[in-house]
């Protein structure tokens, strides 16, 4: 199982990229795709596609986790993310990769113990998983290492629920 | 001018190409692409890429058109329309496409010359301009009629305005 964790955005996209083998997890790749805020909207879409097209790709991934988005105050930032969702259903479509999507309360209980956690927490946590991992300057790449993470474990939180 | 003119939609997706040569306009398909609504969300964004990306190749289409989406009561609607035209982002950009969006008032007035109009006018006036139509089952074909029209006259609504 190689899966690929992603907190899209327009500005940065958070992504993370782990393997399972038995029990033990394997962080392969972290970061984030910055897009300039100047560039056309259509133009970002297709360099967020061929980014992570890319991505799956090198690292044969199988897994795609995503968290699963709530209306805030901005509609039209709401309808914008479902853009980039879009392409990530694609991807996951045309790559037969398994689709897992997690609220935002499923993700922050998986990794903290608590669906209430802050963002802080949650980074917190990741950071000590992972401590060869440097801390991120984005909070998009624990969020999505959190999603990851989430993917990874599931079965587990399943039988937890 | 080629224009594809797309009113989107998970079960129903309106379609129609126009071709303009000089001050004529050639209707050379209208229809829409008809999805289950059992089948999982992703396969169906992906079923609806592949669908309209062999339109643009068969058809050689140079244009795009699409109407700008308004939220209405469903925000979970709303952010799966994103879906779609996430997709429709992306096949601009890799197929170098010109981008037209018109708000749903700009599409009835420059359709039937009032922004307040109906779905009933508007299905009637594309009708009277393409009498070979024949009454298409879905309104979702009229609208994406209307908004390919929309796309042809831009610049003479520019100018009226």
């Amino acid at each position: 199982m190689i899966i690929l964790g992603i907190d899209p955005g327009f500005q940065y996209a958070g992504f993370s990229i782990l393997k399972k083998e038995g029990q033990r997890v394997f962080l392969i790749e972290a970061g984030f795709l910055k897009m300039s805020s100047t560039e056309p909207l259509h133009h970002r879409v297709a360099k967020f596609h061929d980014f992570f097209h890319a991505k799956i790709l090198a690292h044969t991934v199988t897994d795609l986790a995503l968290e699963t988005p709530f209306l805030g105050k901005n509609a039209q930032n709401f309808l914008k993310l479902g853009y980039l969702r879009g392409i990530l259903y694609l991807l996951a479509s045309q790559h037969s990769l398994a689709l897992h999507e997690f609220s935002p309360t499923q993700v922050k209980l998986a990794v903290t113990g608590s669906g209430g956690a802050s963002k802080e927490q949650v980074a917190y946590v990741v950071l000590k998983l992972f401590p060869r991992l440097e801390q991120p300057k984005k909070a998009d790449v624990t969020d999505s290492l959190a999603v990851s993470l989430c993917g990874i474990w599931q079965n587990k939180n399943l039988t937890a629920r």
